[in-house]
């Protein structure tokens, strides 16, 4: 992923709708810069100027007709593109990437949330993205609680506007994966108050922080 | 591909620019027409609302730092709506199906021209299409005549702009492809007359029909 002469890593932050990636994004971006550390901010779908026109495609209301296989391969297509254009340049440079999702995502939403079987992404995501998060948050609460949150934005895209039923397999999808591999998550108990998960979530980081970079000197 | 009782088949168009693909096809469809066949038309990349909408992102000029995986899977993800949307429904009915370009191009344009390595683009072959035409024609022709054809047109799109060694790439690799599966290729000298070259692939066409309606019959 990358090189052992790089203290830089990739960090995801994955969770449901109404989670409070934003604000935890935020806060992490604050902590690390404090730490005098070279960021890249990301965002998934999008995060480039081709990966925004491809989240254009993804997310217009109108396109309700788009088949789930579509869908992933729009999502790793613009994943493809943001590994080889930003990801792995910056890591390269040693810097630190901060994810707002990536391949968990798809594992989550095109898989659990659509019922695309898992091991059928996974061949595509080792096709278009060909590396993983070394540490990924799951920012979790329930469904009910997020669509709460996340009622009071703008009018929602073709993707927010699903069922709760479809969220509700979403969130079991990312609790399972976090399951699967518990050494690179760390799952956040996203029903606290924005100041608690922000700082839960700094924590979590600056200890990974300094781990990595005293195995690095 | 088409289930039993179907008398239908995927026909796909390939060739290089200025190969004269949609002159042929315009004789294709009026010659199956003719012999009161249901058809359903489609080209590639597009063919669906969200085809064509893929369509725009793959072919601006200002995309022009699209890596060459980006647009493989962007080619493939407007394949996997199409033939879930207008090919697999088509040939359940027992339609005709004319496709302007098909998988094939992907080995062709992503493969030949920009060297994705054709194991790779299988592998997505199947996982988003599923199928192969039941017959291809290649309209085959010497770069510079192609190029020179199409040079009267409107402006090039990204993928027009490409030199004339990407084109020499591309041919080569239509070739090697329609010489290892001999059975279901049908190459035309396309450097003939459009005359002489839609007489030839008509007659090839009504011949592969007639042989398939005995066959269901």
């Amino acid at each position: 992923m990358s090189s052992p002469t790089s203290r830089g890593a990739l960090i995801s932050f994955e969770g449901g709708e109404g989670a409070g990636k934003s604000t935890v994004i935020a806060a992490a971006v604050a902590a690390l810069q404090a730490q005098g550390l070279a960021l890249c901010q990301v965002r998934e779908p999008g995060g480039t100027i081709i990966g925004e026109a491809i989240r254009e495609v993804l997310l217009k209301p109108e396109h309700r007709g788009l088949h789930a296989e579509t869908e992933l391969l729009l999502m790793m297509a613009s994943r493809a593109q943001l590994v080889r254009e930003r990801i792995l340049p910056a890591l390269a440079k040693g810097e630190w990437v901060i994810a707002d999702r990536f391949t968990d995502a798809s594992f989550a939403y095109q898989g659990g949330g659509r019922g695309i079987e898992s091991g059928r992404i996974a061949e595509l995501e080792r096709w278009a993205a060909g590396l993983q998060p070394d540490l990924s948050f799951l920012l979790d609460l329930p469904v009910a609680d997020g669509l709460k949150r996340a009622s009071g934005r703008s009018a929602p895209d073709r993707i927010e506007s699903e069922s709760a039923v479809f969220f509700e397999r979403v969130r079991s999808a990312y609790r399972q994966r976090a399951a699967q591999q518990p050494a690179r998550w760390c799952v956040i108990d996203a029903s606290q108050s924005a100041e608690a998960v922000a700082m839960e979530v700094t924590a979590a980081l600056l200890r990974f922080v300094s781990a990595r970079c005293e195995r690095a000197t």
